[in-house]
């Protein structure tokens, strides 16, 4: 590839960085700032030193958050009695979105995956462990990681380490997404969906 | 979706506007971005500001420069004989590494499209008139536009415009692209490349 001007070439290199951006895709991004009025370069400018400095993780549930602790941690409306268990601070928003859960979240901040080096001292599992055994109304805790290999090992390890009498453990519930066609199903999603039939 | 904190809201709608990107994209350059030190971030705040204070176009071939002409526009070592008229600034990247072409350039900034506004007036062709009139030297024009629809109105609008005695104009060769097969190859495409067949 020519040599651009540098500062074209400085902001490709930054934007081929994020995840599923190579060199052309980042290319493409510049060029089209590049016809942009300067003000909405500042603007974007801005968000991204403002994410730097304005944002940090909730102290008790982990999310990202701009104070100490997260709005969600904060409700005095929430159920204290639920925890839902998930791998990244995305999936709160994913689940919140639904309006139907309406008690606390840990975000775990990756499931095991020995061979990229998440390990059970990588993810938060010691600080789900410290926070359960100092709250005592958390009767479920809903391990709502996604139906992965990883995930499925992370929820079989969760619950081997973090069962107790007085405690539900649960996960999500496994069947057809919304759209999807008999035709295309696998066997283990099919054989879930035919466990968990409703009456109708 | 929920209501994120102020600053990963702000990035998510600069990063929506990126071509090809949506809010779900944007969200995962965002969460990405926040596992990185906030030196990263601000390395990338400064790039988008740099491009918009030190990026202008060249005053003779409208390609992106930090100075008034551009380092193509200056090369004493150029052959003045040639102009190759592209749609795009990138397109010279894109030509340039072939290491085929010695000549100058011409950026059009996007091929005849009348209903997305683009018309003789919107597009640099008066300026491309104006460049050919003082410049005696040019003795080929080469179209390296994309044989799109638009594409190819715009190379027979300009072969019109632009036709001169002293002047040949040429348009870059169809044909089967390297790694193609015959199987999926188009009438258009496989008679160009049957017309232009070379011999071994």
């Amino acid at each position: 590839m020519r040599r651009f001007p540098e500062p074209i070439s400085n902001l490709v290199a930054a934007f081929a960085r994020l995840p599923g951006v190579g060199p052309k895709t980042a290319l493409r991004y510049v060029f089209y700032l590049l016809q942009q009025p300067k003000f909405d370069l500042d603007v974007m400018a801005r968000a991204l030193t403002q994410l730097g400095e304005r944002i940090q993780t909730c102290s008790r549930c982990y999310t990202y958050t701009e104070s100490e602790t997260c709005e969600i941690c904060l409700d005095p409306k929430r159920d204290p009695s639920l925890l839902c268990v998930v791998e990244e601070a995305r999936d709160i928003s994913t689940i919140e979105a639904t309006g139907m859960y309406s008690g606390f979240y840990h975000v775990l901040g990756g499931t095991l995956n020995p061979i990229e080096g998440m390990t059970p001292d990588t993810i938060r599992l010691r600080q789900l462990k410290a926070r359960l055994e100092t709250s005592p109304d958390v009767k479920e805790i809903i391990l709502a990681l996604s139906p992965t290999a990883h995930g499925e090992a992370t929820i079989m390890f969760i619950q081997k380490q973090l069962a107790s009498p007085g405690r539900t453990m649960t996960r999500l519930a496994r069947g057809l997404p919304l759209g999807a066609t008999l035709e295309f199903a696998d066997e283990v999603t099919l054989t879930d969906a035919l466990k968990g039939r409703k009456k109708l």
